[in-house]
């Protein structure tokens, strides 16, 4: 499939691995890019340039295809080391940069300067359009479905997409709710042009995490995901759990006294926990409402070659059908 | 087009008006249905049967095609005349009747002996597999986007067009968020077999509501709804203004006292003086997160043609040429 994603990225099919915190590792970005998509390693999982160094070149012995890094900007108190995280993606080669979080304007020189292609993370069209005045080459645009952090908006992308192609010149891809053939040509109607997959990528044989996470995204049904931290406006779409009934009864408790702090021992530094220790009840963790969708652990090159091989039928079969 | 849907209604295009308090009279329905939708009439607007067949009979010398009726089943304390109602639209030649609310059990024996489709509206699949199963024809499925009653799950369409046409065997509308030839070929790429649009068909000139409703549809953007009732679990999506505003600080205050009796002077009887008197900041009304995708108000039939040449080139043009 041609897009102006897959020309801009040089990949064969508009699916992207979007940048998942203690998953996007070198063994998911290489068989997700392997497979024809864009994989992306997560800068902020690695922690220092010299261990995001390691993983791409390890990740470069395992394909030979474009590979991205997610850099997110948080408000933390001790920063990363973002120059430093910078010049390690300039100097392997990294062709795409996925950034989230805050405006991500003081990388976008250098990056620009090295040829690298920028893709910023939106939960809205006015930040979208942001994003685009800045000087971005793409945006991935997240509705109120998506695993993390959707906004207070809560716009899914029925609208948000849509709403995004009117406004917007560069290229957009799909965030949220993207599971298979029919995620990815409703969102090309809608106006993207192309699709970024966390939690479906999530239960894939490569995905590097614990089995549990896999059989828990397995079991889960599009009822079983929560909004936390709304009071804080800091809202992230997680997995229900008993984690998250006591983050909830905590958010219902203190109401407009709530800090972040009341929440810190479930909501922060459980990652690993979850995803490589397997903790998935006892743990706090992101969970796209895709998870109703997904119902086996395919490998990525399975997962992508269906998807576009269902996508192709709907065009050609259904759709043209429909027409004829 | 040709779809299960314009196969079962015996129309030519798969677009719906559906059911829709104060707005949903002859001259709405008639228009629609003459442009090859399919228009309905609101049966509980009308009220008693006597004015139901009177406003059909209207609608009749409008136009010769099939037209559809609204039957909605709510907990009153006073009940409609259901077998009335259900008596005329028999004796009136209605082809389809769309349900809503409470299951539709009751009325439909009397319904299919008489050779009418029956569509009901559904937010969840576990609602939709219960239609299916006590004989509707069609459900039509509300996303999360939707104006009025999306439920209290939250599942925008992108998850739940695809969930519930995985498990569905009848034909399924799309309901929310629908606009234009965009969101009709998404929702085809997701399972539907057509679509449903209330607040669109709102903004158009045959439309019988005042001027300022269709102005307000129109200065609306996709931010500006807000979810009403909610701690009562009888949540609506209404467009904010300072009436709305009232009702969410008075269930902010209450809380977990909040009865609807506190909310009625606000939320009830106020229809007519919205649609028809034009009071539009003073009234509390249903309208979908859709309203940002609406910039005109053309004729039901412009507005049809539209969606429909948009449709043919979106699958003709952008997805065809993706996969050429």
């Amino acid at each position: 499939m041609k897009t102006r994603i897959t020309e801009l990225f040089g990949i064969e099919h508009p699916i992207v691995q979007g940048g998942m915190h203690y998953v996007g590792f070198a063994e998911m970005a290489a068989a997700v890019s392997d497979a024809g998509g864009l994989g992306i390693i997560t800068a902020l999982t690695l922690k220092t340039p010299q261990a995001l160094k390691a993983e791409i070149e390890k990740a470069r012995g395992m394909t030979d295809k474009p590979l991205g890094v997610n850099l997110t900007f948080l408000p933390m108190l001790t920063q990363p080391d973002y120059p430093g995280l910078v010049r390690v993606i300039i100097d392997s080669g990294i062709k795409v940069v996925e950034t989230a979080g805050r405006n991500p304007q003081a990388v976008l020189p250098a990056l620009k300067e090295a040829g690298i292609k920028v893709v910023h993370k939106c939960t809205s069209v006015r930040h979208a359009l942001k994003a685009q005045s800045i000087g971005c080459d793409a945006v991935s645009v997240d509705g109120f479905e998506c695993a993390g952090h959707p906004g207070e908006d809560d716009i899914p992308n029925m609208i948000l997409l849509p709403r995004a192609a009117d406004e917007l010149e560069i290229p957009m891809l799909a965030s949220g709710g993207q599971a298979d053939g029919r995620s990815l040509v409703a969102s090309l109607a809608l106006g993207a042009d192309g699709i970024n997959m966390g939690t479906r990528f999530m239960a894939t044989k490569e995905a590097p995490v614990h089995d549990n996470v896999k059989q828990a995204i397995l079991n889960a049904t599009e009822l079983d995901t929560k909004l936390i931290m709304r009071p804080l406006r800091n809202t992230e779409r997680v997995l229900d759990n008993p984690a998250v009934q006591r983050v909830l009864d905590k958010e219902r408790q203190l109401g407009e006294k709530l800090k972040i702090d009341d929440l810190l021992d479930e909501v922060a530094g459980v990652y690993p926990r979850v995803m490589q220790g397997g903790e998935v009840e006892t743990g706090v963790w992101s969970c796209g409402m895709v998870a109703g969708l997904i119902n086996d652990i395919p490998t990525c090159k399975e997962l992508i070659d269906r998807i576009m091989s269902e996508a192709r039928a709907i065009i050609a079969e259904r759709l043209v059908g429909a027409i004829a």
